[in-house]
Formats: C-alpha cells, structure tokens, sequence
C-alpha cells in the first residue's frame, strides 16, 4: 500500500461539500443550502501499532499544528524536523493534529515500511477511535485542504459589440471563471450571465452577475459559474484586451464513447456527457447554475449514469460522504424525504457496483444511523410518515398531489431502502441485522400490496387519505413498483399498459422523472419504445439550440418561456445531471451493459440489436473498459472484465481481453 | 438595549477555548488537550420579527458571507452595500451567514431600533431555532472573532551575562510574548523560560522553550508564555539591542483591595491576587505554565474567588460555556468524572450570585444534558458509578485511595447537583422537573447517609468495596459532607474534631483542596484556626521567595524538589489559580461578605473583628462595590447594595451608597 493522506472520516468531504454549496449566487446575494452544514473536527488523533523488522526513518506531515507522540503516553517527539527515526521492534505511534482555521486535520506519514493509510486510526477524543477516512490523496505533497478541480483557458467563439455592451459567446453551455488581459488599472466591469443570449441579455433578471474591479487590482472572477454567454459593461475607465474562459473541470482518465447510424442518437449522447461532465464536479452535482448544490435524489441517478460515462469512484464515494453528513440526524437529508432514502438505497448500490467492502465496513454505523432515523418515521400505520412540515419530493409535476402524510412512492423507496440493509448487513456478515431488515422489508411490502394496489385499475394508487388509498394513479409510484421489485410480474404486465403506456395518466416532464420512466419501460421490455420517446424529449431541446439538457421540458411552451421556473425568468437550470439520462439508457439498455452480479467482477452484456443498425461502444469498468461494436451484422466485444454476453437467450463466455465476435 | 454582535450560542466560547487549549507547550512539542473540541457551526441563520413605528436606516454586519433575507423566503437583498432600508410595519429579517474558515458566523446589526441583541433567534438549519449567544460585544467595529486580552510592555528587572547567554529575571511570575528591538537580521536566539531561575538555567529540562529567528524577519516570540526568568542564548551573528516582555492580561476595571495590621497576610492577599489575575485570562484557567487548559474543578474555585476579587461575570460566562461543550454528552468534562459535577454545581452558583436569569434560559438544555448524563451512571446500587477507565480525580493525594468505583465524595457532589437542579429549574418555572431532581437528592441524600456515615469514627467513609463501606477516613469527602450539606449539625461538630482537626488523618497538601477544607472549617466557626495555617502554608512559599501561589506545596520538601511533579524537574506550576484561596477566605469569612440571598441583590456582611486589629477591604459587587474598614475599634460600611450587617448577632440594615458606622 502506498503512503495517503488520512483523516477523519467525513470530514474532507464535509469541508469540501460545505464550501462547494456556499458557492451558488443568485447575482450578488450568496445562497447557502437550506440544510445544515456539518463541521469538521478541529482536533484529531491519529494511531497505528506496528513492528518493524529493522530501524527505519519516517516521514510526517500534517496540516495543522501537531504533536507526535511515541510508545507511551506524554512521550513526545522535541524538536521534530519532517523526520523521525524509529528502532527495530514494536511500537506505537500517535499524531496529535488540531486546525481552528477550518481546515481539515490530516497527516501523511512515509517510511520504508510505515505509511499512513486506511488501516490507520483516529479519534476526536470523544472515548472511540474509528479507521480513518481518505481520498486517494497520494501526493505528500498536496493534502486534502489542497483539493481543486482542474483548469484549461477556453476562448469565447463570437463577440458581438452592442450599445453600451459587449456580448460574448463561448459556443456552449460552459463553468469556470473569466480572465481579463491588458487590463487597464481604472473602474471596473459589470458582468451578467446567461445560459442563453435572452439571459446574458437582460440584465435586470439574469440569474448570475458579477462585478470586477480593476481600480482594485482584481483581473479575474472570483466564484465560478455557469454560462455560455457574457454580456460585458465596462464602467468609465476601465479597458482591457481580452477575456477568457477559464473552464473548471473534474478530470477524467476515461470517458465512455458512444456512436451509431443515428446522427440524432449521436447528439443526444454527446450533449447527455457534456451535461453530465459540467455537473460532475467536486461531487455530482443537481444543476451548475441556480441550482448548484449537492441533492442526494440527483446524486443517486448520477452514480447510475456515472457507471457508463466515467465509472469516477472518487467522486462518487466524496457524494455519498458529504450527504451523510454527521452527528445526530435531526432532520432529512437536503430535508427531503425521498432524498433520504434514495441514499440508502445508493449506499448498497456503490457497492454492488464496486465490491468496495472496506467503505461499506467504514460507513456502516453512519448507514445505521440514517436507516433508524427513516425507521422511527414508520408509524402504528406500519407506514412511513412524510411529517407535514417536511418536504416530501417525488417530483416536480403539477398533477401530484401533496396532500397525504404516507405516500405509496416513499413507503417503496423505504422497501428498496430496507433490501439494500439486508445486502449491506449480509456482506458486513451481521447476519442478525440482515434478517431483521428483510423481515421488515417483507412485511412492508405485504402492507404495500393491500393497502395501494387497486386491482381494478390495475395499478398503484398514490398516497392515503384518512387512512384509506386515495384512488388516484400516477406514474411516479408506479415506475417505482417496477423499478424496485414492489410489482409482481402480473403487475408489472399491467402497469405497462395501464399507466405507463396510457396517456390518460399525467405525463412526465422531468428529466428527473424520465430517468427512472424510460428505465421502467425498458426493464419492462419497451426499450424500442424509449428510443424514440427520447429522441423526440431531447431532441425537442436540441431543435431549440440547447448545447446541454435542462432540468426541465415541456414542449408545450415556447420562446423564452422554456427558460422561466420558480417563478423567475431564468430560473431553470439548463445544464442539469438528470438530463444526462440517455448515457444511462443507451448504456444500459441499448448496450445492455449491466454487473453479471454483486460487486461487478464480471459484466452480463445482453445488447439490443435489433434497434440500431450500426453502433459503437466503450465503457470504463472498475478495472480496464468493454467495447461492444455492432456493424455489418457482425457483434464485437472485448472486455478487460470476464462475463457473460446473451443474445437471443443464448449465453457465450466472455474472457477478459480477448475480443469475442458473433456474427 | 444597544446593539451587540451575536452568535449561535456556544460558538464564540467553543472556538476561543479551542485556541487557548491548543497554546500548550512542552519544549516545542504543543500539547492539544486530552478531551473532544468541538466545532463551531458553520453556517448560522439569524432572524428576528419586529414593527416599525417609521421606516429606517439599519447597517449589517457579518463575519463570514452572507446574505440577507426580507419578510418572505427567498427574497433576497441585492447589491447590499452596509446598509438597509425598511419602511414602516411588520419585518421579519434573516440574515444566512457562514465561515469555512473556522470563524465563528457572528452579526451585528444597528438600527434605530432594530438592534442584534439577546432577543434575537438563530439556528444551524437543524430544524431549530434558538435564542442567539452573545458575549457583550457591543463595538460594531470589532466582532467576537478579534477578541484578544491586553498587552502592557514591561521590562526585566535585572540581567546577568553568563557564559554563552544572557539571564533576564522579570521580578516576578509573569505572562507574554517577549519582544526583541534592534535586532540584527543574522541567525537567531534560543530561550528558555523558567518560573525559578534554577528552571530558565536546566537549559536540557526547562518546561518552555523558544526560538526567534532573525533570518526570517522575526522579531518576537509567537505564542504567550509563563514564566519569570528567560534565558536567552544567541546563536551565531544574532544581536540584539533590548528585550522586553509584552506581558498579556485579562484588563480588570475594578479590582478588590484587603490590607491589614498583619504584613504576612497582606503579602498573601497580594500573590493570592496576584495570581489570580495570571489565571484570569480568556477564561478562568488552571495554571499558566505546564497546565494551561480549562478545567471545571479548577474553575469552579476560580468563580467564588472571582466574586471577592474581580467580579468579572464575562470571564465566568465563557467559562462556563465553553466548558458545556457542545453535541452529544459521551464523556466527562475534561475526562473528569467530579469535574462535570462540579459544572453542574457552579451554574446555578452563577446564578446565586448573579440573578441572570437569561443565562439559565439560554443554557437550560444543555445543563439537561450534562445532568442526565450523571444520572445514567446511577446504577442499581443507588450511586453514581465512575467507571474505571475514568478519571476519578477528588484531590492529588498519595494517601488516597482510588481502587472502587463508588466515592462518596461522587455521591455528596452529585446530592449538590441535584440541589441545584432544584433551584434552576425552580428559577426557570419547571416545577416538575424542580420536584422531581429534588426528590432523587432526597433519595440520595439518605442512601449517603445510610451507607457512608460510620458512626464509630464520627465521619464519612471514602468508597466502596465489594458493596460495602471500605471504612477509610479522608478529609475530602467529610470537608464535602460539610460544605454540601450532606453532613447534619451532629456530624459536623464530629467532623470538625475527628477528621479536620485531627492530625491522624492524612493531611491536604494541594491549594486545591485547602480551598475547600479552609472553607469547610470556616464554615464551622474555626476561622481563628485557618488563619494561621494559611499564613503558615502560604507564608511557606513566600519564604521559598515564591511571587505567585503554587499548584502543590509541600513543606517537607527542599530546594529545587519544590518544582518537581509528575516526574518532571519543573513539572510543577507554580503559578496556579487554586494557589488564590486566600482572597476567597479573607474576603468571605474575615470580611464576611456574602449574599443575603439567591442573586446577591443584597449583602450580608458578618465580619470576624475578632481575628485582626485592624483591616481595611473593598469588593466589587454585581454593580457597584463595597468598603468595609475596621480600625481603631470602629467598623466604616459603605455599599452599592441594600444590604444587613451582622455582628454579635445584631443586624444592622446597610442602605445603599450611604455610610454606616458602628463603634
């Protein structure tokens, strides 16, 4: 193993995720998130024994002020110089770090034979000490505090000179700060945003602005932000030569790719990963504009689509950290209740996807913690209760109605949510909590079968009123009983008819909601009709000029009217992660790239050929990547992974890097 | 009321306790403490509904980003610029402030009328809001996070040029930062402090080290420190004309005054104030050199010592809260079992002496928490257990035992804390919770009698073994039973003779609890015999040439051994707020000053004119302050307080700010 920075558990991502959410702007008035924002440890002990065959010197590093304390207690290190040298034989070690500047506490420590890594223990002095938590934080030279994203200069692509103005275009929905060059040392600039030109424009409502004071030395934005276009104002006075792009980016070493005879198909991916790039940040993130927090009910789509665009783990794990958050769980995550659950439900997902025991061992007590808390919420109505002061999601659909304190949509993501503590539990080899939670899990799923199938209209009703079903069918909690193994076959069959392909049920209109509908259909075997169900909602975004897909569509309206929400003329985000949807479909169903089972060592590739008649793909995996390509009739496959590809019912062994072809 | 900058209550306190904690050193390895810091909030909303009777002007101040939010959610100000304006009528204003720097998310806000102060609400978006903390920091110009102490230049007293470095003797025990001028940028010093000059010279041994680099620009010593004498060796090239102390203390606008006919006393009350105001710094704290932590036994001495010396309630008021602590209870205050009795004891004592009854309020919960965090370690046996991997402190005493895990020391601390349950929650209007803590003291009060009275030895046991009374005798659980009210009339007279008086039983030898056996004896009339033992005991050190009160005394002791403790040759502070009891004793049961009763709106003085010829003493009181003076046969009174004069069992009514004389 190598040397890696060390902390307490949650508290690089705390930090990180604290400072990330305090960015978003609405113009020159900071919008912090609406939860509580969790603190980081400011004093941490960190411990190892070890026995060392021969003496050896060892490197240590903190960021903090700290002390170092060997063998004994009260023995420490005096007049320590980056080094210590210790004797053959067994020792321990402990280094002592405290920050009160909001830093995280964190030490690197190297020596031949003692590095500082996840075997390593801390505490914050509260009695317990716990394995500590990391990052992939490999270089001794740049710690955790150090984190940033990446950075590459982008050139705007058009300059329009107006009255009073000048307008840049930068091509394409973009995020990152501007540059100024040549700039003279007087007045300053009046800067207004725009995801569109309508935006950037109209500078009374445009949702982001900025001011850069040249007469102050400033040559440069100082909080990124999202836009494409810039309206720029100079105040009397002030010059400059150029402007920039700096674009801030998430690296990633490999990036799926996607191509096939539909040039339409072609542009939906393509736009779908330049959507899911931007929003893949620190974390994964809801929108890069208004929005910009991290969202647990986002977040858990994107590690979906992240395991056919990037399979980034980094990122996913920093997600699943930050939204934990810590101490007493007083209230929902994001304070939505759905949004809770979904992170249950993903906790287990990760590892499905990623076999990653030690992060399930690491996090364990805090998945207890969240499950118990969703756990007191179930009633002597065997339900759980959205309390009335509580946001209780679902989606964003004006048809839905809110007006219940059970509804059948959460009690199944607390179902999903109770399967996943079972798998948690039974890989963690508690074997007593495995039992347990599926017992509740089976018995909550009776309760949900009585109380909200309807059998005469064939489907799930939404929500109880005075106790009793409401009668009323959506797609939300239906899309779930398939998604989530409520429905039974002979329901499943149903619903298809009688909800999801039946228009008299109120239509979708979130991406949010469509990730979960089209994968529905799909596990239902309509993939032919998702196809085109997508190519005519993306497309639509498409024909308006979208370089990126937005959080919301309706094709019902018009003109500047598919920029407005939350009340404001601007206030949709066009750049939102669930608009990255189709990576998730193609990849998944078109591909049908999917673990052959838990933990993903080996991958079940069942494609759909009979839909495309040409297409090429490269998926990363957790180790090396699968291409599948498909032309002349002819299937190719090589995957750095052994498994399983299945056409017309019949299975053919895939072996790891050897290219299989089926014609 | 005016305008003061606040917080979310706690943080201000939590953040400050964690940088003084942190400024412990041995040599140049810092020594964080043992226990949990905790976090301050990140992000703090603060909020407040009022009526204006006419529109106005109102500045904002934050520490930390914020932004500010008017009557509705979500509108925001734009473009702020200091100041606000609000027409007249109803208002409701928020203010969303964070800090990922580790500063503590504070407002201030100044209006006309609307004003930050102590009937403002905040919250950490857990749900709750809460009555914001304040620490009276009413200059808008200087918020919470640049509290500092004073500074006040101040020269050595002698020099000695010895081979190889140079000997600065300050005259007596101080605190600082040393301060170099005309210094040569080349190489640097290295110091060594001492509180005996014996400890600056042990250059291998000394407790407190420095370096200075002239190199690098340094021109002073970082971090404050104790000491008296400071070694100073130059190394090769550096030069300097002139160092000076730039001594650091807690400013104090009234100080109490005692002089009297016997010079030995009044060298004792002049140490013991001496000291005092050494150990008065941020908050009330144990010893200034090798200790330098916060500790709630330490203080709580420091809080009755405080009100015949200094008065300083906002000293106090940190103290206390930053001992709180913050988040779950899931270890004892500084690790120490009898500590967090004692927490719970001097906050209602702070009540006693204050009537601050919005104290109490604002720190109700947690004193709820600290409470039944002692009643969950009542176990079946009707008692209080400390746990043996607990700190079971009562007294530094080779002769006491520590082999059980029932004292009755606990037990008479925590028959205390539940009496002063009682009266919180009697002040606070809780009549259930007032009756219900008074019935368990009740309870208590006769499981301690009934197992811990020895009747043949005419005092309390010291612990249990195997569910029995070990039959041991100290003083400290008796001086208790005494100061406590666990001991009835009977008992008392028979601990006086058997346990206080009687030379068998093995004698205190810490200032820490000679606090408590002087004031157990006092409280049984034998104020004659304290008199000389303190002048014996403190005489003791002063003979040693001591400038400030110890940690420790032994007179059996000699020379350098005097400095030795906790196997270290300097190991021993010698400057220790316990080392103060004198003022406590003088000023309570000499002068005889006290509350007439709960919230000291009134005094009682019953002055002993029995023990000296002639004294002349003046106290700071919870406003004002009072002169007592007796000389030539004749008591002088004047107070800023109603109050009752007590002699001979006379009362005579003392009426504020007029003078009594009483021949």
């Amino acid at each position: 193993m190598k040397a890696e920075w060390i902390y307490y558990p949650g508290d690089f991502e705390v930090k990180t995720v604290n400072v990330f959410n305090s960015r978003r702007y609405e113009r020159d008035a900071v919008i912090p998130p609406i939860w509580q924002s969790h603190a980081v440890a400011p004093d941490v002990k960190f411990a190892k024994q070890f026995t060392l065959k021969k003496g050896e010197w060892i490197e240590i590093k903190a960021d903090g002020t700290f002390n170092i304390e060997i063998d004994s207690p009260d023995n420490f290190v005096k007049d320590f110089d980056r080094m210590i040298y210790l004797d053959k034989g067994t020792h321990s070690l402990t280094i002592h770090v405290f920050c009160h500047d909001g830093r995280v506490p964190c030490v690197y420590v190297n020596g031949e034979t003692i590095k500082s890594n996840r075997e390593w223990y801390c505490s914050v002095l509260d009695g317990d000490f716990v394995h500590v938590g990391y990052g992939g934080f490999y270089d001794g030279a740049q710690s955790p505090n150090e984190f940033t994203l990446a950075y590459q200069e982008m050139p705007y692509v058009s300059k329009e000179v107006k009255d009073g103005y000048i307008l840049y275009d930068f091509g394409k929905e973009t995020f990152g700060y501007l540059k100024f060059t040549a700039f003279n040392g007087v007045g300053g600039l009046e800067i207004y945003y725009g995801e569109s030109k309508e935006e950037a424009e109209d500078f009374a409502c445009c949702e982001l602005t900025d001011k850069v004071n040249f007469s102050d030395g400033e040559t440069r934005t100082k909080i990124t932000k999202a836009f494409r276009y810039v309206a720029i104002k100079a105040r009397a006075g002030a010059q400059y030569d150029n402007v920039r792009c700096m674009h801030e980016y998430n690296p990633q070493p490999t990036q799926a790719q996607f191509i096939c005879a539909d040039g339409l198909i072609n542009d939906i991916w393509d736009i779908s990963m330049h959507t899911f790039g931007l929003n893949t940040r620190e974390f994964f993130i809801d929108g890069i504009k208004r929005d910009r927090w991290v969202w647990s009910g986002d977040a858990t789509q994107s590690y979906l689509i992240n395991k056919y665009s990037f399979f980034d783990l980094a990122t996913e794990r920093r997600t699943i950290v930050a939204l934990a958050g810590k101490g007493e769980m007083k209230r929902h995550i994001n304070t939505i209740v759905d949004y809770t659950l979904y992170w249950l439900i993903s906790f287990y997902d990760y590892y499905a996807y990623t076999k990653d025991k030690a992060f399930l061992t690491l996090w364990e007590k805090r998945f207890g913690e969240i499950l118990e808390f969703c756990l007191s919420r179930v009633d002597s109505s065997g339900f759980m209760r959205s309390d009335p002061a509580e946001w209780t999601f679902i989606d964003w659909n004006d048809a839905l109605t809110k007006d219940s304190e059970y509804y059948s949509f959460i009690q199944m993501l607390l179902y999903k949510a109770l399967c996943s503590a079972n798998r948690v539990y039974s890989v963690l080899e508690d074997g007593e909590k495995a039992a347990r939670y599926q017992a509740q899990a089976d018995a909550l799923l009776q309760r949900i079968q009585k109380t909200f199938y309807d059998k005469e209209k064939g489907a799930f009703t939404h929500s109880l009123i005075d106790g009793k079903s409401d009668g009323r069918i959506f797609r939300q909690s239906n899309i779930m009983a398939v998604l989530y193994g409520v429905a039974d076959e002979k329901q499943r069959a149903s619903i298809l008819k009688n909800v999801l392909l039946n228009d008299a049920i109120p239509a979708t209109t979130t991406s949010y909601m469509l990730f979960y509908e089209y994968s529905a259909l799909c596990e239902l075997g309509a993939v032919d009709v998702v196809l085109p169900l997508m190519k005519k909602y993306y497309g639509g975004m498409i024909e308006l000029g979208a370089t990126s897909f937005w959080e919301y569509y309706d094709p019902k309206q018009s003109g500047a009217e598919h920029y407005a929400m939350y009340g404001r003329k601007y206030g949709k985000s066009l750049c939102h992660a669930w608009g990255a949807t189709a990576i998730w479909i193609l990849g998944k169903y078109v591909v049908g790239l999917s673990p052959m089972e838990e933990g993903y060592d080996q991958i079940l590739l069942r494609p759909r050929l009979d839909l495309l008649p040409a297409f090429e793909a490269t998926f990363p995996l957790k180790e090396g990547q699968v291409s599948v390509k498909w032309l002349d009739g002819a299937l190719t496959v090589r995957s750095s992974l052994d498994g399983v590809l299945e056409i017309d019912g019949k299975r053919i062994a895939i072996v790891k890097d050897e290219t299989i072809t089926v014609e």
